[in-house]
């Protein structure tokens, strides 16, 4: 059985003491171990990744055993085992390129997690989803609508137990149905190194700029558009040679690269949230 | 004898023949062409670089040779000759490492050009510059002196017969003074991929925003701050654990680079300015 | 219609002008032009895309009218229409993500070719290809049946009418029937950064040596393994972290989209085989 | 006071509980901490930095204190502290570059060291050691008195009481007399992505290849030519268009920066040999 602990408290001697004493107490051995203490507000965040028998420390009693070191040093914990997986909603529009490279790493191994629902607003990728084996749903959406789609959303992410859900170039805006439901557990990608280029068509923007690098930035979605914690970010060298269609087409594979990073390190347990910045964890 | 013309025009069939045929009547032979269409406004760019032997070509006749050419597509031309050194004045401030780094390429024999003046509002590089053999002017700025210190600054260049003037961390805002003076001449490197993080400290507000890579832009100083024709930029990744020094001291080998590679390309005679873009041949 | 001609042939003053003169006496309009000279053997190759109406350039008459210019400065000529679409066959082992990638491509219609045929030595890519729409044929060898097996692929390929073949993490060592079937039209994806480990199993050699970034390459296959002209080339960061599987997981983002870059640039006819080289026309 | 333990020994429970211990134990707060485990050998290395006070812990016996904890779990220890400045000697032939880049790094503060020596086989940058303000050893070497010559550096680098030797394009092979002075604390920068082109010429070598990148390594060196364990690496790309002093110019800016980085990484105390590998912690 192996552990992951996600862990941020005020900073103080003796933290990374008393989460070691602790593992060895539960005749556990550390296999990870990455700290950092934010400058300004001295707070302090582990990841301590720990392999243990279930004999000396069973599943349910892991939380109730640590609570302990957490109520002392007053930590926030995120208790997660590795042999879990997270269960992932896809939400997609027209562009099929990330929901199709998720699904492709998913089919061969490569996401520690269940890809469980596919979500669109347009019919196009049910082939797509039925043959990697995940259920399809078609959720049409007018302005007229949106509450009410994004109920129905809601509803089949609850139904189907969802942890994470991933915008892969899903075009509408969340409400506060999903937005609250979900806090720092949907992950969006945006075609642009942001903060450059929010909003709509980064790529039209980017090249009236005539920028010579052109980025995806991935990161959890807030109420504030494309200002929430960034997980992930890559750029591409781009020229006067690129028109928008080019920079469309080289921006994909940004995209995709950069989306599927994030959900992996979300889904391995390598994130933490900090008032508007994301710790990743190697 | 190597020309450069760096030429634009609305765009029409036969513009490459009659380069080449130009070329050919002066009995010269082309070494590099490489051009390029705006697909929005129909204008031809080309840069042409050819070998010709003064005997058939005197160098003082090229333009006027082209002129029949010129007239004939409406063509912008910029004529420039390989062996002509572009003559340049570094301005900075307390910072060094931009300056100290283009000094180095330049003693280094890295930089097709001469550099004449060193320029700045502290006295802290004169020791650098004489080390380099190139003339140090400390021209010390306080609010009330700025327009006083810009025409010395401007009297200068006049005097060195400067042709690009290069901001290498000038912390200063050029006034209509010297942007007048120096269209699409004037290069600063701003420490941010622009247009993300204009304006000061762009280090700290990077830090802010949580970003997962920080970068440089070296552009051509415009009247509008930071929005100039932009010609390199580069980045390079950041993480949680860097604190703003640590951004600082990351960010000067990107400032560096970019802005050694905006003056390369300048000097070469591969940039075009259009508009508010940049066309950099390779 | 466009057409693109990739020249080369001994450097000599006149070669762009009679290019260019070509084009316009067809009433054509260059649209994009890119030449290189090299050093050594003063050999001239260009790329020359140019919009002509077929009627005053009727199709099959192209070739018979450039043949003058071609025999007057001995030219080796290869004639394409961006329209035409090469016939790619698609050659696999059990390795799926390069495949997977660039059948997502091509459905995506991000690649200017026709993907006629799926070939594998093991059946498991069967539901793949269908699902695209793509031809599968299983061809199982042994080391006794190697020759025959080879027979069969080449058969397969002439009854396709497939210009480009392209081994997508396939894994058998080519032997002479196809090799000089399809000289230079054959790509291979080597998942290291070429000529660094050659050979087996290259993440396991980068492993063992430390490397700090892994990479891989995409060439034309020749008679020498792993020797072939480079195409395209990667790499990717890695750290002592990184075990076997984490470089082969990292690795194959790297594959994909190196391979996806060859193919690109060769079916959109910006690649020309020169000695051991390759010229990539931007 | 700073300290920082680099620690590696055979894997067993208890080892992070006990060196957190022994801080904690100490009055000290741990400030960074990074881990790891080799899979095969299932050795543990350990970088730990803390903070802690000269009264409670007396600079002189941290050693001393710790050596329990080490020899309860067999560990090779390094023990460190952040003040400590490591003393460097820096050896040039006549390429600059990697020199004048390390001393302008210098005297900017960015490395945590002293350059306390210059040694050159040429007398060129006897100007450039003295504006820097480090004295310059020119110590001219042929083939018949080389063993002489190598003999003459030792005795420098005693005399200036080094701790690491930087050849910074020192062109010249080293003789077991500086290897076996310097175990690990020699770092050399090859102008090649290794284990690509060891040996001579590398840039040719890569021209002649036709890659589409170079690269730069820096490495401990060790007997084995080029073949020591790695440190840092880093490439750019390139393209048929470069010629080899296109090439030369390009791999300038890598070695520069790849260098520097080795450095740094050397002189905070961020490397941990092993085997033919290096640790380098973040």
């Amino acid at each position: 059985m192996r552990v992951v602990l996600l862990l941020s408290c005020p900073d103080q001697p003796g933290l990374v003491h008393a989460v070691a004493e602790f593992v060895l107490t539960v005749g556990g051995n550390i296999v990870h171990a990455e700290q950092h203490v934010d400058p300004e507000t001295s707070v302090f965040f582990q990841r301590v990744e720990f392999d243990a028998t279930s004999d000396a420390l069973p599943r349910d009693e892991v939380g109730e055993r640590f609570a302990d070191v957490a109520s002392r040093f007053r930590m926030r914990v995120d208790l997660r085992f590795v042999d879990d997986r997270p269960r992932i909603a896809v939400l997609a529009s027209r562009e099929v390129h990330c929901l199709a490279d998720l699904l492709a790493r998913w089919r061969a191994g490569e996401i520690s997690a269940e890809i469980v629902t596919v979500i669109s607003n347009h019919p196009d990728h049910a082939a797509l989803a039925e043959f990697s084996g995940v259920p399809f749903h078609y959720l049409p959406v007018t302005p007229d609508t949106k509450a009410e789609q994004e109920l129905q959303i809601r509803n089949l992410l609850h139904a189907s137990e969802v942890e994470l859900v991933v915008l892969a170039r899903y075009m509408r805006i969340l409400g506060p149905t999903l937005l609250s439901a979900y806090p720092a557990r949907i992950i969006n990608i945006h075609h642009s190194f942001l903060p450059a280029f929010t909003g709509a068509r980064p790529y039209h923007q980017a090249q009236r700029r005539g920028v010579k690098l052109i980025g995806a930035t991935a990161h959890y979605v807030t109420a504030d558009l494309d200002e929430g914690p960034i997980i992930a970010q890559d750029v591409t060298p781009v020229s006067h040679r690129d028109s928008v269609p080019d920079l469309i087409r080289k921006g994909r594979d940004l995209e995709t690269v950069v989306l599927a990073r994030a959900v992996s390190a979300h889904v391995e347990h390598r994130t933490l949230v900090f008032g508007n910045k994301t710790i990743v964890f190697g």
